[in-house]
């Protein structure tokens, strides 16, 4: 068995928790002795024991001389609810730790790794590094930077329409593609739209998948002028957050607040709830990613705002023309074509019918 | 070597023509005996020799008892520069012909394969016959419907704006990009562009690359506005053609016809022209292919008025934004999402940083 397929298995392990670890990273790790994977285990839930001591305590005895591998860094700091897994592997006898990428968690990076070869233990670090790395997006800029990884998603015709000039948006892309977005619900912790969106379509902004799990649901509403019928108050999971300025009236954040949703005060810009502020506060809340799910203007505030990461458009094979239809990004146009937002690592992928395309910022 | 390999090497042959052959198809032929490929011929030019004759005159004495794999339907008919190519075929002594596809000239179709059976010439139909139909799409259409198969394409950012609201649209594209229209300049025999992007760009409307065949250039002027000295104009070679109603001068008529363009009236809609009756008179010229390249309003004409096939979109690695930059596809919005216009067969394709997406109507 190469070294790629036994790290291959450790990430497939950790892409199972993807939506419950946050604000923790996803890990998963299994060892190997005499080519043999004799026990696995990943990071089930934030609190609950690491991948690395689940596979060890699965292997027992049996750990001694074994190699493990492990998507991330092993942990080496103490304030935190479970105790260090660097220490536990010394304590079990492993060999060897074949480990995918750093922990860019300043308390760990790199110590976690210092700490297992001064108890002798031979590591490698590097194998099935960009796969690991893309799968704990969210948490890498999180730990960093403590503010939520954004993904700007958008649904659009080939010609980059999300609705008629009547605003008839439903449905564009297909079954395939929805389906898509619900994954993404599950996985990311939080999903974000403009009031705007809230008043036309009243979305219930939950996960339709079997055995999803709902995101925190974002509301950016800098009037507060947001319906109290609106599904989206409707939850008693405390998971809504309005997010507004100081124009909202103190009687309708108290309203709101009774209803079990949360009201956050957000600084403005031109009057409007500052994106970037909002995402400092979400930071705060632990919400380590959030998809932007619409529509127009909120889709182009948040790119001048400078908070997305990441587009995934997913383009139907559709052409819905009209100069007076409703285009994915709206705003003002820039002066020069060099200032247009420039993406990187685009790549386009079939989801059923449409066709994804996805880029970095 | 299998069927599909000799079939690949005929196909491979008649695409060295591609923008030569017009009005006729592109074929190729390979002559197989013994396992190995004895000759090989291609139709070079409109006028010239056929795929087959050409590679059977290089056979000679060898081509009897010899397989011919041919990408068209051998032709039958005599109402033409070139003597039928069963006769040739029957005379040599071949003793199998394979063909990928039959030909949809209702003078052929069929009647070349029954021929070379009723002389005892085995045969067999289909091998790589979709890709055979693909490469001769406007061949298969002018053949039926006397009018050129349309290509519209479109180079627009990920957000589907083909330039700022100032108009700034160069380059949105990377090189590669570019470079493969200058390709479909080379292959089509015509491009098109509205009289709105003479005057802002004033292009050459050439094909840049070594060897390339220039296409006829073909402006919509439903006004006769097109200034005089535009580089279109520029050139002696019979092929700009410029499109307008009778709102048109006759003075400026003349004016233009002395500079060695053609004006076409051709009958108007709404005051602009009626695009569908254009594509009548370019068949009646012999034009096979046309590929629209723009702008946003001659787009959407074309769409609406049902004469374009195929859609082109190369797709900028970047996001323009703007309810006031230029969208992709003009014209109005459809009322309802369900009028919007429906794409088969979408792919999407890496082209150096750009995606390219390509779909039928």
């Amino acid at each position: 068995m190469s070294k790629e397929i036994c790290m291959q298995r450790a990430l497939e392990l950790a892409n199972k928790a993807k939506g419950r670890t946050s604000p923790n990273p996803m890990v998963g790790a299994v060892i190997v002795k005499g080519y043999r994977i004799i026990s696995e285990g990943y990071h089930k839930k934030a609190g609950t024991p690491h991948a690395e001591i689940v596979a060890l305590k699965k292997a027992g005895n049996k750990a001694k001389d074994a190699t493990m591998f492990v998507t991330l860094e092993p942990c080496c700091h103490t304030d935190k609810r479970t105790p260090p897994c660097t220490k536990a592997i010394i304590a079990s006898g492993i060999k060897k730790v074949i480990i995918a990428t750093n922990d860019p968690n300043p308390k760990v990076s790199g110590k976690g790794i210092k700490e297992l070869r001064k108890a002798g233990i031979e590591t490698e670090v590097g194998i099935l590094r960009s796969e690991a790395k893309h799968l704990n997006e969210s948490y890498n800029k999180f730990i960093i930077k403590k503010k939520p990884f954004v993904v700007l998603k958008i649904a659009q015709s080939l010609d980059g329409k999300i609705a008629t000039a009547k605003g008839e948006s439903k449905w564009i892309t297909g079954k395939t593609a929805r389906k898509h977005v619900h994954q993404l619900r599950n996985d990311l912790d939080a999903v974000l739209v403009g009031i705007g969106t809230v008043m036309k379509d009243d979305p219930s902004l939950d996960c339709r998948l079997r055995g999803g799990r709902d995101p925190y649901r974002i509301i950016v509403d800098s009037g507060l002028r947001i319906p109290l019928k609106s599904k989206v108050l409707g939850y008693s999971d405390n998971k809504t957050i309005i997010a507004t300025t100081n124009k909202a009236s103190k009687r309708k954040i108290s309203q709101i607040n009774t209803l079990g949703a949360k009201v956050l005060v957000i600084k403005s810009k031109s009057g409007m709830v500052n994106l970037k502020a909002l995402m400092k506060e979400l930071g705060k809340l632990d919400i380590t990613g959030v998809m932007i799910e619409g529509g127009s203007s909120i889709a182009s505030s948040a790119i001048s705002s400078e908070i997305v990461d990441r587009v995934m458009f997913f383009v139907a094979p559709k052409i819905i023309g009209g100069t007076d239809s409703i285009s994915s990004i709206g705003g003002k146009s820039p002066s020069l074509l060099g200032n247009a937002i420039k993406l990187k690592n685009l790549r386009a992928i079939t989801i059923g019918d449409d066709i994804l395309i996805e880029g970095y910022l």
